[in-house]
């Protein structure tokens, strides 16, 4: 299939309709109506590093690429609004596969009002797909960045831990032996299509979050870069930390320690967030979640003055009363 | 170097400022003041596809792969502003190739006042550079699509075809016996360095255009994107079209017709654009342009009724009285 009748297909899977979309495929650039702040992110997810093709279907593939992209417009409390792919090709792989993983994506974008506005099609060693999305904002102060944590601050993350690197040990064969298929069904499920939090991320700006991040490389190291940019310490209680169910049982599997695991492995796509204690009692109003009927919040740390980076205690916060749901 | 600390280099080199950017780097997306429209447009380059490590310098690839990215957005008439580049690093490209990459791009971007405000890092079998750029107008009308062509405009393009694919020939060593050192020089750089044709988009957006396209594949095929998204014919005029210097003798030695040559050459991403005749008497305006004194406009052809497509004639249009330039 050649790529201009490859891309006439695509077209016809993606439907960049909305009331924002002036202009999509077909001309040299899209043209959206703005709002008065642009959040803009890149990210690129190439087989062989982020993802195996033998071990995901093309669509949970597509799902999963844009779903990384729009976990940081969630970071940052943005409204979500349109996303342009680059596809790279590997000789071989069939143009139905392609289609699916386009599809995959169009599905999750359809399902968060995102609209899929252009793309460029290339040939490429490996499956290569990257996503800039772009969201809005009216004010900048609807925004969340990094770098505004204050000691004093509690933390919290949405949903729950450790689900996706549970996921993907199931998935390589490296555990799975006692768990009940429901449970090996969930955790594989939020490895292959993670949700973005993008509800809950602008309701937490909303709600007076001081900083945010999105959880891709592990509480441990996302929380880090909260501390370097605020310039804080972050002190995190590992035996607050929410456990998907399912994750004590694989991280024991693998020989590993649960909530170390869950704090660790990554991929799980929620939100770290740091409020100020103020902040905390209005998180008892309820967000909209895109993907599920709900996602809860549990503070599991605090930040402290001193040397940025993260310290881990075994104890737990003395916060549990704090956890919080979001629309259950 | 891993990860992290190439990062951290790169936005050393990446100067993102400006008075529309409000959070770039460390942040999970970056944060600019939008205009009321939003333009926007992705384009990735892959060594070994649309470019070889060892015929251009790392700085050449990175200009180069921002500057077809540019193309499209002077394509519509936009005026430039943010940019984001995801990079895909093979295994053993050297930290310093990364940075001058990404330095090629930057000086670009900086003569041009685009901000380069985010990025990511991936890991790659091979170089892969994907360039999301994103322009802004006030209005609608100052854009300019691919389907707005109507019987009885005029067809012209701006600067010189052909000197791209003649550039190429000479670093593929395919030709060059005879080309005299500066014309080689010359055709050479504007392979490794497109310049974007931003004010000229601008301006002639400004002065009427009612169709425009970059020139990546050649204008043969660019014209016929436009011809089947108006649905028209375009009759183009091989006799007229501006070849650039040294492009006859390089289509020669090749043994190609030096017009088709032009016509099919591609990557030179200047514009195709088609005008009311009304227009093209206040083409006498002139424009700046961004990296050369200035870039002339020549009438190649016209619109015409008939089945979509593009028709290529011999002679020329009759209409040399009409070639302008824009602030020579």
């Amino acid at each position: 299939m050649r790529e201009l009748e490859l891309i006439e297909v695509l077209e016809s899977v993606l439907a960049p309709g909305g009331p924002r979309v002036i202009r999509s495929f077909g001309d040299d650039a899209a043209v959206v109506r703005a709002d008065r702040y642009a959040v803009i992110s890149i990210d690129a997810m190439v087989e062989g590093v982020h993802f195996r093709r033998g071990q995901l279907s093309p669509e949970e593939i597509g799902h999963r690429a844009l779903a990384a992209a729009l976990s940081d417009l969630a970071a940052m409390g943005a409204e979500p609004g349109e996303a342009l792919l680059a596809l790279g090709i590997p000789p071989g792989l069939a143009a139905d596969e392609v289609l699916a993983t386009v599809s995959g994506a169009q599905a999750l974008a359809s399902s968060l009002g995102v609209a899929i506005v252009g793309g460029d099609l290339v040939r490429a060693e490996s499956l290569t797909i990257t996503f800039t999305v772009v969201g809005w904002a009216s004010d900048p102060g609807e925004l969340v960045g990094r770098d505004g944590a204050r000691p004093g601050d509690l933390v919290g993350v949405t949903g729950s831990l450790g689900a996706a690197g549970a996921g993907l040990a199931l998935i390589e064969g490296r555990a799975g032996q006692g768990i009940p298929g429901d449970t090996a069904r969930a955790l594989r499920e939020r490895y292959a299509r993670p949700p973005p939090r993008l509800s809950a991320g602008r309701e937490l700006s909303a709600l007076g979050a001081r900083a945010m991040i999105d959880i891709s490389d592990g509480l441990a190291t996302d929380a880090g870069h909260i501390a370097r940019a605020s310039d804080v310490r972050i002190e995190l209680s590992l035996a607050s930390l929410p456990l998907a169910e399912g994750v004590s049982e694989v991280a024991s599997e693998l020989g590993a320690e649960p909530a170390a695991f869950a704090a660790t492995a990554g991929e799980d796509y929620e939100l770290c967030v740091c409020a100020p204690a103020s902040a905390c009692k209005r998180v008892e109003a309820t967000v909209r979640n895109d993907l599920e009927s709900g996602v809860s919040l549990t503070w599991v740390g605090s930040v402290v003055e001193g040397p940025p980076g993260v310290t881990f205690s075994e104890g737990d916060t003395g916060l549990s009363g704090y956890e919080h749901s979001f629309l259950d």
